[in-house]
């Protein structure tokens, strides 16, 4: 279907709505909005607008509906598999600056605010009210509308789950320019089909997300994690579901290996606790009491040890808290730091099925003459493989991507897992989601992409064709 | 769209399919299986057919299918909203006899089954394993094959959510026939549209659940209830949100009067542990340790004192859980014994607003003369309000059933609520969903479901037309 050619009076309309000082239009977009940060997937659009209320967005889409001109939604441009891109150029909806908390309501323990607002921002608000939003992706910086579209994950979603469980509401404007609102301040609702829940996790492509309300809990007032070394990977790993099991479950599960540790160290210049051992979990518990989270550590201590753990480290100072979190939260900028460029696979297998994956990785690494890292979520299965291009040369480096990563996502589906975990599909990871759907179940997608956007307007080639 | 008229050639393909004894036809279609437990709406199917396996469904479909056959799907027939109904004959697909377990997976902590496990054969199960499936509907003889269509809810819904944050993966039935499998034993899944949870409460409209795989969690293995008398209603729900969050979340929050208690007293002939008040909350609390839960009660037992409740009642024997719980369990039954019909509305609003709407629940007592009880989940703010016939005569038991509804429905608008909280829409709430709804979603809902069913043959004129 033929997109109508972005022209003079389309920037005129733009300029009319938004103010000059919110449109920029062809060579004046600045390159860091034809991009997110998988790099590799880039385009320009024809203008960059910063909407910055409901009322903008829907004449937005009103009017690119009836000029049929391609909109792609985009917040802070954090995403990993090119999702943000407007790859049929058209307008960039960037939505950074509807970024206001709008009500924390107490009582229904709710919180709803506009799509442009920094998890990392949401997480201090709520605190502050003795409240906490579980969700917990790697990227700080991605916004909540981001999270939403992706139905981010992060490492508490074994105890917690993920972005979808914290939605309770969601106004939509859809590409018609009509505006919705799905669900409510309810803890329940069987009223007709799940339309919001279809809505998380859509990458974009059937409506734009102009205000949530969020789900919080009473935050957790005690914390304290575990770090415990193995002999090896697979010891590791094979212990977290009987981990899962022992008792509470944990808040974040996490696997780390020597290899990466040592990269984190030298990239962040300071030591980990501990780098004796070839591999760690990290586990984590949250409780409402300081009795509460010491029977589960006790539990789960217990449980590792009797596995085989040559020790455990108990952290709770603030001080050892910080050195091992923010190591592990320098894992990826470390691995990228150690190479030249790199991408990576998000699949999530079932939690018995992880040391399989991670160990099938490694051998890759021979097979396709590749250096190859991990890390991920051993709790949730939800796993980050990253291939490293080192010095590779351009034709060299494709090549030796595309094999390794149809090796793993074949593994991935013998294992009987998903594509991605939590970053989604966006444009990179299309291929693999068409190889591991059956096609009556791809036709659904189409479906329901023409149900909601019948003239493909809403970010075009992502997720469904 | 007209549907083709169920033949003897139609009858013919059944029994050469499942065989003489599973089908029967026209008049020999037993009086229980033309209505649900709503009683109000009833239709006779031209065949009753028990399938037994997924091959079987799928062949019926494809013969409906090419001779536009309507098929309604029928699991328990405990429904309430007239969902199992086969409101233009055709046939009815039973599938309570698909009722084997089919692999429980502790590494993974999932169940996978066959539709027709009634619920409270799933509890008895895993608790075998030390696992836990929470979703707790008052309705033990449904069937999981219900609950997920109708994403049922229940009391722990506090704390532990509802169905669709249990069901893993799903085999499905398209009505061409199609056999397609949906999400997998996988923590996270960001790879798509959501089409798992969008079947979940479709009520058979969409596809037929031919399998299913739950999540389960680690079985606490420490309870306790509190029963907190108030002076009146209005204080004791109020409290609730304070109660939520002073300190863990409580798993079930229940609020009942004195003349509900005083009912279920007389229906079961035996004592409550107290009716001296006018209004009471049930808080439950479980965890995996006795501290924990102790910690929790002391804090809510606090919390309902400081707001004016008159005592706390602990009840950690299990004789004392027992009439409790049995009570609590038979309040349905009991209003049901006091009155000659009744019908229910089961509105969800949002927790801060339960007092309010319970309360104009009385006061349309008065309004239309008919007597009207309630008890619900004061926690998740899901009521169940039933109004009672007693010796009305048709015409004016439809007259003041219509009114009551309709200021019902309408107050429940007003106060941002959804029209059904866990029981679904069905045939008896569309009325109710179309005016609550915006006429663009309906026609997304319309969409969706020319999307899966595009004949219309799936379960006619149910959740939308």
């Amino acid at each position: 279907m033929p997109y109508s050619k972005f022209n003079d009076d389309d920037l005129k309309f733009l300029r009319q709505l938004c103010g000059e000082d919110r449109v920029t239009a062809r060579d004046q977009v600045g390159e860091d909005f034809c991009h997110d940060e998988l790099g590799g997937t880039r385009a320009r659009p024809d203008a960059h607008v910063r909407a910055l209320s409901t009322e903008e967005v829907s004449q937005i889409m009103r009017h690119a509906s009836e000029r049929r001109i391609p909109v792609t939604v985009r917040g802070s441009g954090t995403g990993l598999v090119g999702g943000a891109v407007p790859l049929e150029g058209g307008i960039l909806l960037d939505l950074s600056g509807m970024n206001h908390f709008l009500e924390l309501d107490e009582k229904n323990m709710t919180l709803t605010l506009e799509p442009g607002v920094l998890l990392m921002d949401i997480g201090k608000y709520v605190e502050g009210y003795g409240l906490f939003y579980p969700p917990d992706p790697g990227e700080k910086t991605a916004t909540i509308g981001g999270n939403i579209s992706t139905n981010a994950g992060g490492m508490r979603a074994v105890k917690y789950g993920v972005t979808r469980d914290y939605v309770r509401a969601l106004e939509i404007v859809l590409p018609s320019g009509e505006v919705i609102e799905l669900g409510g301040k309810v803890v329940k609702n069987s009223s007709g089909y799940a339309l919001k829940d279809l809505i998380v996790g859509s990458e974009g492509t059937l409506g734009v997300v102009t205000r949530a309300t969020l789900r919080l809990i009473p935050l957790p007032k005690f914390k304290i994690s575990l770090l415990v070394p193995f002999p090896d990977l697979r010891s590791a790993i094979t212990t977290v579901p009987a981990v899962i099991r022992s008792s509470s479950v944990p808040t974040a599960v996490e696997f780390m290996e020597r290899e990466v540790i040592l990269a984190a160290e030298k990239f962040q210049a300071r030591k980990f606790p501990d780098n004796s051992a070839d591999a760690y979990l990290l586990l984590t518990f949250d409780g409402a009491s300081q009795q509460e989270i010491d029977l589960a550590c006790e539990s789960a201590a217990r449980t590792c040890l009797d596995a085989g753990a040559l020790d455990v480290f108990i952290s709770d100072t603030d001080e050892r808290n910080e050195s091992i979190w923010s190591a592990r939260g320098a894992f990826l900028e470390a691995i990228k730091a150690s190479t030249t460029e790199m991408d990576e696979c998000d699949v999530v297998v079932p939690r018995s099925r992880v040391a399989d994956f991670v160990i099938f990785s490694h051998e890759l690494q021979r097979k396709h003459a590749v250096r190859i890292r991990s890390f991920g979520h051993a709790g949730d299965g939800n796993l980050h493989i990253y291939v490293l291009r080192d010095d590779l040369d351009e034709a060299a480096w494709k090549r030796t991507l595309e094999a390794t990563f149809a090796d793993l996502y074949a593994k991935a589906r013998e294992l009987r897992g998903q594509v991605s975990g939590e970053h989604g599909i966006g444009f990179a990871k299309r291929p693999y989601l068409d190889e591991s759907l059956a096609e009556p179940v791809r036709a659904l997608m189409r479906g329901i992409k023409s149900v909601f956007d019948p003239q493909g307007i809403l970010n075009p080639h992502k997720v469904v064709e």
